[in-house]
C-alpha cells in the first residue's frame, strides 16, 4: 500500500518540492533551483535526482510511493504533453513519460500550475469540502483554475480556467498583455488595481492618502480599511469588474464556491464586500448562493495540488 | 449483454420517447401526452407504462435493456433529484428512484433537458467526434449545455450551462425575463433578434423588406441572405453580442467546438459569418481555433442524449 506521494511545482526560478503522506500530511518541503538553460533540459533530471535523493534520505521504498505530481507553468493536456512552457524554455513533449522514464517507471501526472493550485486549495485549502470550485488568483495577472466534480477542467488546448482574459468592459483604450482590450485582468489584478487608482486619482481632486508615495494594491486596500474615500471608490470599481466577471463564470460552470488567492487577496475578507454587490447584481439566480472564501495555502497550493493529481 | 436503451425527453405538452440499440440506432420513436394535472403525478407512471408496453410489443426482455435515460425541463442533480420542474408541476423529489421503482428496479438516469440535448449532439449530432463541447440553443430564450470530457457539466445547483443569462451589455434598459438587464438572451434568442430588428428599424429611415409584415428571426435572416442592408446590420449586432458571449464561455471552459441549435440556427451557416468576427475579437488566444457547427438532431437531440446518459 503506497503511502507517500511527491508534489512538485515548477516555477521559472525555483522548483518547489513536497513529500506528503497520502492523507496530505507534509513530510518534507524544500526547493531546488530551476536550470532553464538549453531549453530547460536539466529541469526534469534535477527533479528526478531530488526525488530519488529524498527517498534514500528518508529510507522510503519505491513501492511505498503512489507517484509524482507536477505543476507546469504552461498548458498540459490530458496525455501529459506540455504545449510549451516559455519560462522554462520547454517546447512540446510528453512530460509525464519523460519524467517517469527518469524515475524507473514511477507514476507521473502533470497539470497546468494554476489548475493544480486550484486542486490544492480544494484538497487542503480554502475550498476544502467542495468538489465544484473556481479558484481565482489575483496577482500580477488574473489566473484561474476550475474544478468540476473533483477534477481539473483542462479544456481543449489546456486553456480551461484562463479567466483573466474574459472581456469585461467595452471601450477600454489600454491594451491588455494578451493583445485584447477590456480583459478582466486589466481591472482585477494587482497591476489593474494600481491602474484604476491612477485613473481615479487623475480624474479627481479629492484628498487621499494614495497621493503620497507609491500606489500598490496593498496601499489601496490599507487605505480602504482606514476609510479613505478615494481608495473606497477604487475598491468599488475593482469589485464591480471582478463581481461581473465571476457572475459570467458562474453562468457557465455554476460552482459551489469561489476561492480567491494571489497578492491582492492579502487584503482579506474586505474584498468580498466589494465583489458581492456586483456579483449579486449580475448573476443568474441559480448561482446566487455560491460561496466566497480566501485561499489559505499561499505558495504551497501548487505542491499540494500536484500531490493530489496522483491521488485523484 | 444489454443491447437496448430508452431515451425519454419530457416536455410540457408531450413526452418524446425513443428506443435505441446501444450503438445509437433508432428502433422506434414515438410521443405520449404529458399529463401535468395534480402536480404531474401521472407523468412517470405514463412513461413507465409506455416503456413496458413497448418492450412487450417488441418482445424485448428486461435483461436486454441497459436502462432508461430521462431529460427533464428543470435542474436535476447528480443524485437524480429534480429541483422543481415548473412546466410539469413537479416539486423536489428523486426522479431516478421513483421511475426505477415503477420499472421493477431498472437503471434510470436523469438530467436537465438542455444538458441532455447537448450530450445527444455530441453522440450523434453536430458535435460527433468531440468530447469537450458547448451546445447553444437559440430559441425563444438562449439555453446551453456543456460537455467536459464526455460528461455533462451539471454544476452545484444544476445551473451549469445556463449561459443565456450571462451579462453581456451594460446600460440595457429592457429587463430580461430573469429580472436582470443585459443578458445574452436579450440579443441572441429569436425574440432578441426581433427586438434588435425593432430597435434598428425605429432608429433608421433606411428602406428594408423588414418594414413590410411581421418581423421574426426567420424574416431577418432571409432578408440577410437577400442582401437587405438593414437586416445585415441586425445580424451584425446579433453576431457581436453572441460572439462576445461565446468568447467569455471559451475563456472559462476552452471547448473544442460550439454546436449551435434552436430555431434561429435554421438560418444555417450564414450565422457563423456574423458570430466569428466578434468571437475572434474578444476570445483569448488559447481558444481561437474552437470550431463552430450547426446542431443536426433538432427535436430528437433530447432522446438521443437521454439514451447516452445511460450508456456513458
Amino acid at each position: 500500500m503506497a503511502s507517500y506521494v511527491f508534489g512538485i511545482d515548477v516555477g521559472g526560478t525555483t522548483v518547489k518540492m513536497g513529500l506528503f503522506q497520502n492523507d496530505g500530511t507534509v513530510v518534507d518541503k524544500w526547493e531546488i533551483p530551476t536550470r532553464t538553460e538549453n531549453g530547460g533540459e536539466k529541469v526534469l533530471p534535477d527533479i528526478a535526482d531530488a526525488i530519488l535523493g529524498k527517498m534514500a534520505e528518508k529510507h522510503i521504498d519505491r513501492k511505498d510511493v503512489a507517484g509524482v505530481g507536477v505543476g507546469v507553468p504552461g498548458p498540459v493536456d490530458g496525455q501529459g504533453i506540455v504545449h510549451r512552457a516559455v519560462n522554462l524554455g520547454w517546447g512540446v513533449f510528453n512530460m509525464e513519460e519523460t519524467l517517469s522514464g527518469l524515475l524507473d517507471g514511477m507514476v507521473v501526472k502533470g497539470g497546468n500550475d494554476a489548475n493544480v493550485a486550484a486542486l490544492g486549495e480544494m484538497w487542503k485549502g480554502g475550498g476544502q469540502g467542495y468538489s465544484n470550485l473556481v479558484a481565482v488568483t489575483l496577482g500580477t495577472g488574473v489566473g484561474g483554475g476550475i474544478i468540476i466534480d473533483g477534477k481539473i477542467l483542462t479544456g481543449a488546448t489546456g486553456a480551461g480556467g484562463e479567466i483573466g482574459h474574459i472581456h469585461i468592459q467595452d471601450g477600454e483604450t489600454d491594451q491588455c498583455g494578451c493583445g485584447n482590450y477590456g480583459c478582466l485582468e486589466e481591472y482585477a489584478s494587482a497591476t489593474g488595481v494600481v491602474r484604476l487608482a491612477g485613473r481615479t486619482l487623475a480624474a479627481s481632486d479629492m484628498d487621499s492618502v494614495l497621493r503620497a508615495g507609491e500606489v500598490s494594491a496593498k496601499t489601496v486596500f490599507d487605505a480602504v480599511k482606514a476609510g479613505d474615500a478615494l481608495a473606497i471608490s477604487v475598491a468599488e470599481q475593482f469589485g464591480e469588474y471582478l463581481g461581473k466577471g465571476l457572475a459570467a463564470i458562474a453562468g457557465v460552470v455554476n460552482p459551489e464556491i469561489f476561492v480567491i488567492g494571489g497578492g491582492v487577496s492579502k487584503a482579506g475578507e474586505v474584498l468580498f464586500q466589494y465583489i458581492q454587490p456586483a456579483y449579486q447584481k449580475y448573476v443568474f439566480h441559480g448561482s446566487k448562493d455560491a460561496k466566497f472564501a480566501l485561499a489559505t495555502l499561499g505558495n504551497d497550493a501548487g505542491i499540494f495540488g500536484a500531490a493530489k493529481l496522483v491521488l485523484e
